[in-house]
């Protein structure tokens, strides 16, 4: 799972059956230090995160589980938001 | 699921049979800044999509869901049209 | 889906018996302008593809679906060949 | 599967139902020389491995065999500590 | 599909029980010349591959299929040692 920053909100009024209701998040990856790398994306998100929190995401078919009623086409999920990081 | 940008489309008169019928658009994935990045792809879309929309797409295995009939061996779908982006 | 160019045929006398029969490409990534980039690598073809021709592939757990019965363990497999792209 | 390096643990209060008791770790992917490269991430560990470590890891959906019973949406899950490389 | 060359064995006690048995190897990919290109990493071998030997490996979810019965948390597998390639 790969560390993330949470940008905010995506608007698409227009979109896929299967991401109705879904709550879309625009995210960047960040470097060990928190710095941002790479494009940002859009996740979905079930646990409540907000612009300027870091999280924690998986990618790929793993990112359907979290929603495993509806099962999004999703390949970036937002799993738990970081409180701290010990050596 | 990442950014996009419909760039047009493909033709292909010799495709593999679960590929029949499906709209095939040329896409490019773009920064934050909505700039090109990386290398043009094929992507399958169920939504109307259409050249110069900016576009969020999921890849891997997901990428069949959105036709959950057909279940084309597509890696590649276009999710939505992005109308805005919100802080 | 990614773009490819078809560069030749792979000779290989040991291999899984899962790959059994399959015809193996050696196929290179193209960009936008048609030219090659990255490393070229092996794709299953059922298609008929041949070396020069410009195909769509695609990767990951749906390479499989094109070869629904043999199940080979292939990440990449060609979809279509590219006749033109339209704007 | 791909090497890794431990460097720590992270800790997340507020963390998806499915990700819930899993002990989760910070890995650095390293090159052959054992230095890191890319940014470090979150991988769930079963076999008890710490901080300082040679590890290897594997992703995708077969992150999540190594829990069979929980699947959680991991997409890196720590398979084996290494002890040595012999050419 | 890549291409990769096997540079040795890996010695590792303590793994995952999905793991015990299975022969794995360090492998490097390869470029279209023959040069390594990337970090070494983590191969599963059912088909008697050697350190010296050109090969191709499948990774993602189909690396697990060569090995049906355990099904290991396998992401790359390989698949066939290549005798030449033809233009």
């Amino acid at each position: 799972m790969y560390l993330g920053k949470v940008l905010g909100n995506i608007v698409c009024s227009h979109k896929d059956a299967q991401m109705q209701g879904m709550k879309l998040l625009i995210v960047t990856a960040i470097d060990g230090t928190g710095k941002p790398k790479g494009k940002p994306f859009v996740a979905c998100d079930s646990i409540g995160a907000g612009a300027g929190e870091t999280v924690f995401l998986c990618g790929g078919g793993e990112a359907a589980l979290p929603f495993i009623k509806q099962r999004p086409p999703s390949d970036a999920s937002i799993l738990g938001i970081i409180d701290s990081i010990e050596d």
